[in-house]
């Protein structure tokens, strides 16, 4: 991880924060369930199932823990999740510019 | 497992042996595949998402190696999948009626 001084949050850019990780969180789950459910549709023989336990296999150690708050990596995990195409910069408008200047470049990296 | 001397089985019993497992994992798998297509259907959370993989990783743990012929034990795995309802004795008939029983009886233990 490249190093990052550490970024003190006021109140307001901690909701922020907060709630972009959640609006992240919501595409990419609500995008795995559809994703899920057009798949299921499909399944007629044993092997499709056994590809979809091992999508959901995947996607559940991805999934978990990774839209945990860390004051620490939240920069880097919110340039990942712009390069996912689950946020974009528009969600983190109330950042002060240095910290979305940080993102934004990480993001393109 | 009870003790069950070797069973030696004719060219025509071996046949009826392997056509009865492939008939037990095709109406298992299908029912599965059924299964799991309707309740794909209605996931709206992340949590029946999970629901699903733990039952795909049970399922695909139990169904794995569950259908190979062997000869030292196909009187208890066919007695098993008679209680599980894949197996009806109907589709052991040409086996012996002394194996035929055996079944039979440990299949209502």
């Amino acid at each position: 991880m490249l190093p990052v001084s550490k970024i003190q949050l006021s109140e307001i850019e901690t909701q922020i924060v907060e709630q972009a990780f959640q609006t992240a969180y919501q595409r990419e789950t609500s995008a795995l369930i559809a994703h899920v459910r057009d798949r299921s549709a499909t399944i007629d023989k044993l092997s499709d199932l056994w590809y979809l336990h091992d999508l959901l296999s995947t996607k559940r150690h991805e999934i978990d823990g990774k839209y945990d708050f860390d004051e620490n990596s939240f920069v880097f995990d919110f340039a990942s999740l712009i390069k996912e195409g689950w946020l974009r910069l528009e969600d983190l408008q109330g950042l002060n510019k240095t910290i979305l200047s940080k993102i934004s470049a990480l993001s393109r990296m």
